[in-house]
């Protein structure tokens, strides 16, 4: 009934479906944690003019080369610029303006006398000489219009919006994180808070693949639990179509009675040769990528893990590589020959070593996750590790 | 003018004042990212009743002890019993019924011959014996009622969101990350987008700032911009008060003519032995914590993610470590003694070494933190760093 292939042969059918990121413009301050789609270039210049970096007085410099604190240089006070104003004054020989810090620098001056080495009275006295430029931020000296400012794959920080605004920067074209629809199915799923009825379970697996989902930065659409009926099933999936680009669904992969959805789809694989998440299937519908993921949480969380989540990162233009530290395995392991296993595990250190228990359970066993810190990825051809052997474990993004 | 203080002193100072993280209840799947605030127990037990592990036959177990593939054990056939769905009946010896993945066992049941070991015409014949418990995931074997699930500080991850709906836990008590209140003043500054005049430039503070804010998982209330005067500048703070955990108003802490934040503002402290962003002080208003930050953005940056970040993410119940590589510096460098300094950098290779080059700017040049990977904090009695010495490179979270 399964065409079984290996996790990595899935990737390769998934990867030939489903190419194309999505792209699109959106506000600087909107797009911290998004990557880049295309470089981008300052349009103004940072200052847009010369600026007093320091309350001072605004002189022309070759004005206080004689100045010193036994002789200063009087000038004549032409008055006030505050931040945010202008002037059409200008300073000629022997004249100044006070200027605040960040005020328009006025014309023909080129230097500013910090404050604390004036005094002014009816005129100003200058105790220092200021070199041409001193104190003064030139126009477009910290960026200049047309200059580059970040380049395509480089994901937004805060700082990065900053030099953006700097650059006049409004709108930056970014990979655009898919939207993923999430559908339950299964007759004995009930939404938690729901009432419990005898039979019933909570639906685990939407409201936890819409939390990952988020986590990645896409976003989730959380379309409900459908009991087992093609019709219905058909209904809510051509509905996840119209408004997502990814679907998820849930429960229905397997063989059993209700389970409809390797009917309802057309899968392009349907069969992992990974343990647990066996019952998973893709196709495309629509052109857009469904996955069928088993309905036992364990193993939709290790088939969204492992299968959709690089995907998913991939559309966001950013790279999956699983953090992962070594550890000494405490126990024997033995592993099913011809299968790819994920073994949740938890870390403790002990002798000075890091060590890690093995904690196996049903696949329907979400609960022993929340005491693991990560998990072995076992290959195929592996049937057995011993206890000391060393083993690498892909960690759990906190 | 300035009380000047260390940055370890301000810390404490800013702890002596603000202390209680807020908590609150919130639905379980909107806790990902945030961090308990109490244990989470499990209100009932996962599964709520001994379920059917896979698709076959309930079965009393004892009947099927004498099966083997040349001699079946004949079984009446009772019905079928759906996932979802329940009986009345209970299995007499020599009956079973029918049951799918997930379904609840029949009274009196006690084991599930999978399906590939059966034949049903008129009976059911089992060619293979099973055990008791065999394929039966018993009620509470996965979480009993009561059991703890997670603890008090720990961040909750999807999975663990999937164990807490396992044990039907609606609802978790976290710490409530703070809405923080950003407001940039400056008479020079307008927002992007709008129509940039001689004498002006953007507000960077303010999205960068509100970026930062909510990357820490914060809420962000954008304030505006407000003009150096201080009637409005109290208006504004006012309003902040009402709606905000904390402010934080960029501009005006300076001792310009236009500065007017620290006569609004009663300060614990005025003025930080750092640089850049020496003109910082803070304040408590309404019993809340008011941050004023300097104007120029990349002193605004370093004092958000040196003096503030640590308060709020401890308000978000998290520690803030931040992560560092080692590398060797590629030139000398001189900081100025008394202050600690923040030196923004580009890590580069060069013969297999990490190096550190110093990128040195304005503290207005936000636009120099594009090109860096990192910082250096280069302590207050350090005056000077030699090319080839080992420095520790804070890295900014990507």
């Amino acid at each position: 009934m399964f065409r079984v292939i290996t996790l990595q042969q899935a990737h390769q059918e998934i990867e030939k479906q489903w190419r194309h990121p999505k792209k699109g413009w959106i506000r600087a301050e909107e797009s911290v944690g998004k990557v880049l789609a295309k470089d981008v270039t300052a349009r103004i210049n940072f200052p847009p003019f010369d600026r007093a970096a320091m309350d001072g007085y605004a002189v022309r410099a070759e004005d206080t080369f004689e100045a010193s604190e036994e002789r200063p240089v009087v000038l004549r006070n032409l008055g006030l610029i505050k931040a945010g104003e202008i002037t059409n004054r200008s300073i000629y020989p022997k004249t100044c303006m006070r200027v605040e810090t960040g005020a328009p620098m006025p014309r023909k001056s080129n230097a500013v006398v910090p404050i604390e080495f004036t005094q002014e009275d009816e005129v100003v006295r200058v105790y220092r000489s200021v070199a041409v430029g001193e104190n003064v931020i030139k126009k477009g000296s910290r960026l200049r219009k047309g200059e580059k400012i970040a380049e395509k794959n480089q994901e937004v920080s805060p700082q990065l919006v900053g030099a953006m605004i700097a650059g006049g920067v409004e709108e930056v074209l970014v990979f655009l994180p898919p939207k993923v629809g999430i559908l339950s199915t299964g007759n004995e799923l009930i939404g938690l808070g729901e009432k419990m009825r005898k039979g019933k379970i909570y639906d685990i697996n939407g409201p936890m693949l819409s939390c990952a989902v988020k986590k990645l930065g896409c976003e989730a659409i959380f379309l409900g639990i459908a009991p087992d009926r093609t019709d219905i099933l058909k209904k809510k999936i051509e509905e996840g179509l119209k408004t997502c680009d990814v679907l998820l669904i849930t429960g229905g992969t397997s063989a059993g009675i209700g389970d409809l959805l390797p009917s309802s789809l057309s899968p392009i694989f349907h069969g992992l040769a990974i343990k647990p998440g066996k019952p998973t299937l893709f196709s495309m519908l629509r052109n857009k990528p469904v996955f069928g993921l088993p309905g036992n949480p364990l193993s939709a969380f290790f088939v969204f893990w492992e299968l959709v989540a690089p995907h998913l990162m991939r559309m966001c233009g950013k790279q999956s590589e699983p953090k992962t530290v070594e550890a000494v395995l405490c126990q024997d392991l033995v592993s099913e020959k011809g299968k790819e296993e994920f073994i949740p595990v938890k870390l403790y250190r002990e002798e000075q070593e890091l060590k890690a228990k093995p904690l196996r359970m049903g696949s329907d066993a979400i609960t022993v996750l929340r005491k693991a810190d990560g998990y072995l990825d076992v290959p195929l051809e592996v049937e057995r590790i011993r206890a000391g052997e060393k083993v690498e474990v892909r960690l759990f993004a906190s």
